[in-house]
């Protein structure tokens, strides 16, 4: 393929952790090529000074936040942004006639009374939001070809509702009984400083936080629903783990026939997850572990059918930075665009 | 206090990490010295040979598992030993006068086929399992006293029971659905060399381990019976973190009276606990951390009420070498003389 | 004896990870009551609100830094702030007449040149920088006794000063040569907020940084020169490690005489810390590792006699917040006080 | 390229960490395919079981380690084995036809007293020793190429000797006075278990080992003696980093003319590194951190002159199973079969 024909990209945020690892992943992609790093705050610095790593890979500057320069260099924009930014600019890049992959939550939830009322800001405006498709790509892979605005899932949704919905769908478990006990590496929450990720408070600690009051909690329903065919109502609570990558939601819900078994679910969740290949389920009796898929795309399930106490429990993990945020962004990308969703993805997990 | 009033004690299982910290901690006891450090395998060999930082702190010889020596070195012995040899040796100990706490699970179920079922051995002799009183000090402290033969709790038990028993109680949750999602550090699964504990594997990595088959589940079970008047039947997970120390459960249950807010629930618990200076109930809308009790014999709670899932969720984190292993052991042992219960305990968390 | 005897202490920079240090280790003094937490931004604030870990034990709130107010409720202040406070402030708390244990690296090099070089502050005045004594306690501690103003040394120049000065002060090694690579934890720097201490930044890397450039550099050197009976030149390079507490200087030095052996320096060391509880020299073929001095006020050393190569080798480990920072600081307290030195002080390394 | 035309390779020892990162970068590679996963003790198990991080990549299982079979499926054998295996195999498989890379240390010493000197094992043969090319790519590359029998460098003698090669070759600092301070993560020591990759023992823990006595010595000392045109004795000391991946040598030498700057120092290294990609030599003033090569093959630098001290001090990290090992065999393979040294293996470094 000549150097012409591929896709320019443009990572709005590319300082974040989200930015630098969609640079680090498209790297390796055959058929994209990113043309602009942005930042709203450092523009005209070289890149690589805040990121030693990218010494002589990216010798570039920062381009300052500005639709038409980019338009100028781009097809596609990633917003790798914090919430409320792509609200106030994705009108204007759609309107440069850019495509736009949105990593923030400002478009997941189709609900903009719900978006007000967790994540405390003003929803986007109605048009947009109608405009935006829900990128969970196993799920509802479909519906992103040929889009030009994709809203890209959040981290501990894309763990939980992978590991839940075959279940749900199937109606084999109440979804009104539905616990979920996520945890998740500190990468997650960003490169800016806090006190909550200062090494000394995390190293050696474990922590709860933001317990029922996560703005992942609806998201996680509004999926859950299209699954049951009618509101679900879910606990859902997080951890910090002292670790940098890595999600494992263990979740809970009630059989609604305890005569199933561990291997009914393998299988079920088997037929339901055929051919696409970044959904691994793992044989009954086996758990999969963060590590097991660190760097990577994978999102990997463990079921288990109890009978003594008539629950299922679910373990699902995956790199919150890979296909909890760049990486099902980058296949996202490849559904746009009618690629193979796997394409420049296939990372063999770094282990150990 | 003359030196010659001092209780003499004797460590069966020293070179393991509830041995290693029981050492600690005792060396701050006021009426409490070590006489005797003892050894299945490696008798006569320096005590500090296999841990350095004890160089100059004891300077004596491993002894052997010698009833009749150490009856005349010793007035009590802490059993900090694997499943299955207090079960053999309790008896002769007991015969020879020596007074007991037993950190491993052999007595603690009252039930042998339980035992059997779940530990996967054979359950110690009736009569002795009659003389063993389990040891959860602040559910059942008034128990210990005068008494002999200590069975002292499971480091998940006494996180978990702490938790759930005010609120089961009460009756203010439903027991039939209780979830508990545990997580623990490393130095619970002991000293011995397993794929599971090697740095590499553990390190950035998180992991689900026994899930509903770990044998502190029937332990909970048996407390939390006593706590509602019935059996209870729990679902119960455990997690290993990347970090050395430090528990926590997240436990989570369905609310009898959707009425009860989390003010409720942190009066109801400060009321239960009142006076028990090592259960610190955290205020609304705060939640415990494993580093705020580490090396510390604190349990620390934080419960909240969610109107809009109609369940409890409680945290409770403590340090499983010391409340949930050899802290409690010693608080055992203040309640068994009939000491104050913080006697040589009251260690400020090591912080950060 | 009654409280109305124990020594009062206030901690200014209490909020620190030094100062919050110092309520650990003071909660075990039998002498001493912390009775004043002093914050120049907190004031009127609950100090367990910062520290949680500390719920139920500090119930007080924060002072503001204020002489006359504090020299009403206290005898003796810790200065456990950043460079630059207490040279503005000593002079006041001295005239308020209070003791004074500086933890900061104000008053530590005699040099007010040298000061503002490697600082790049103005010095103290010379009137109070003559009458604070650095107090080294294993090297200098006879100095202490009686004094009231204390520079209390860096957590650097302990670790590695107690690991040079018998072999410079017996011209076995050539101080010419001496070449310091020290590594350290990361509470070292503080809990102030910066990419640097940032958990997904340190986590899982290693680190060199102010090469050259550390400003422990001449109070290394100054000590060595009273070792040495002239000015040595020291090439000092520092690390950061992934883990909270802990230095480790490895530190290498030509051998005067290639005829001495390891044994030699090892019965020279002991000599040299013969009495000095908190100096532990390992024997011979055996390497103090940090975790073997956790949460304790011991230096371990070990030491190396190279024929091959003609050099020697130093290990030397501390605590940086005990040994290197507060526990150190008690034992000047003792020293000035003419109590015995490890009182209070004798802390069973946490391990693991 | 159509695949009949793909470099077929076998991985002799497979279940390593070395092994397992073979796979996971030549998974990446355009011209090689692996056929042939091969241990000497799990033959016959599916390779994904005791690695679930290859679950569905890897689906075959383990050969036995059988030169005429691997001859039929292989043209390349890596051996990824412990120190003394490829000594007694290598003539079986270079006789097989089949081209070797040696990951071991047997055949990188050209003496063979010297390897049994400091391995503790008797050498190989001297004819196969002679076969065998020293693989240092980036200061010996030219020598391997058509060659069928690389000897690939130890982790720390790649990182250490890059960093010295330059100045040493150049005369500008004596080769009499380098010390090399060296630290690694705990991958490095494989996969097996000892109580010193324990976690517990790891975790917030940092220590020495192999002070003066580490194999890899003589390894570095036979590189700069070729710097250096005749012999040279170095002080070489490792220490364990509570990390998984990762080396620095901190190293320090005499300089020969102090009036030569860090700015000399600098353009010295980036003209004798000249196209080679994969080391990178920071500007002035800055460091490398392990993290910023994490998971790739880069090996980068940081120099300073010191005027002060007259010393200059290098900094080198490397991923010690990437450039320190897997990585780096593969760059000899594609040096010995005349391709792009760079070829498949442009990893961009895992950040954060």
């Amino acid at each position: 393929m000549s150097s012409s024909s591929l896709v320019r990209a443009a990572i709005i945020g590319s300082t974040g952790y989200g930015g630098v690892e969609l640079i680090r992943l498209l790297a390796a992609h055959p058929r994209v090529t990113v043309t602009s790093v942005v930042s709203s705050s450092n523009a005209g610095e070289p890149f690589a000074a805040g990121y030693p790593h990218l010494t002589e890979i990216r010798t570039d500057t920062l381009d300052a936040v500005d639709p038409a320069l980019i338009a100028g260099k781009a097809d596609v924009v990633f917003f790798a942004t914090p919430h409320g930014v792509s609200t106030k600019l994705a009108g204007d890049f759609l309107a440069a006639g850019l495509k736009i992959i949105d990593l923030s939550g400002d478009f997941r939830l189709k609900s903009r009374e719900t978006y007000a009322q967790w994540y405390k800001k003003e929803a986007p405006a109605q048009a947009e939001l109608d405009r935006a498709v829900y990128g969970m790509c196993e799920l509802f892979g479909d519906e992103a070809a040929g889009q030009d605005f994709i809203s890209n899932p959040g981290c501990f949704p894309t763990a939980t509702t992978l590991g839940l919905y075959p279940a749900v769908k199937a109606g084999w478990i109440d979804p009104d009984t539905i616990i979920v006990d996520a945890k998740t590496g500190v990468s997650g929450a960003g490169r800016g400083l806090n006190i909550s990720s200062h090494y000394a408070e995390v190293n050696e600690n474990f922590k709860a936080y933001k317990i029922h009051q996560h703005q992942h909690t609806p998201e996680i329903e509004q999926v859950l629903a299209r699954a049951a065919g009618r509101p679900v109502t879910t606990s859902f609570t997080t951890h910090l783990v002292p670790m940098t990558r890595g999600i494992m939601s263990t979740m809970y819900a009630s059989l609604t026939d305890r005569g199933r078994t561990t291997a009914d679910f393998v299988e079920l969740y088997r037929q339901f997850y055929e051919g696409r290949k970044f959904v691994r389920v793992r044989q009954a009796g086996t758990w999969p572990a963060t590590k097991e898929v660190y760097g990577s795309n994978y999102c990997d399930i463990g079921v288990l059918a109890d009978e003594r106490t008539g629950r299922l429990t679910v373990v699902s993990v995956i790199d919150n930075l890979v296909k909890g945020a760049s990486g099902q962004a980058i296949q996202n990308l490849n559904l746009m665009m009618g690629w193979e969703e796997t394409l420049g993805l296939e990372f063999v997990p770094v282990y150990p």
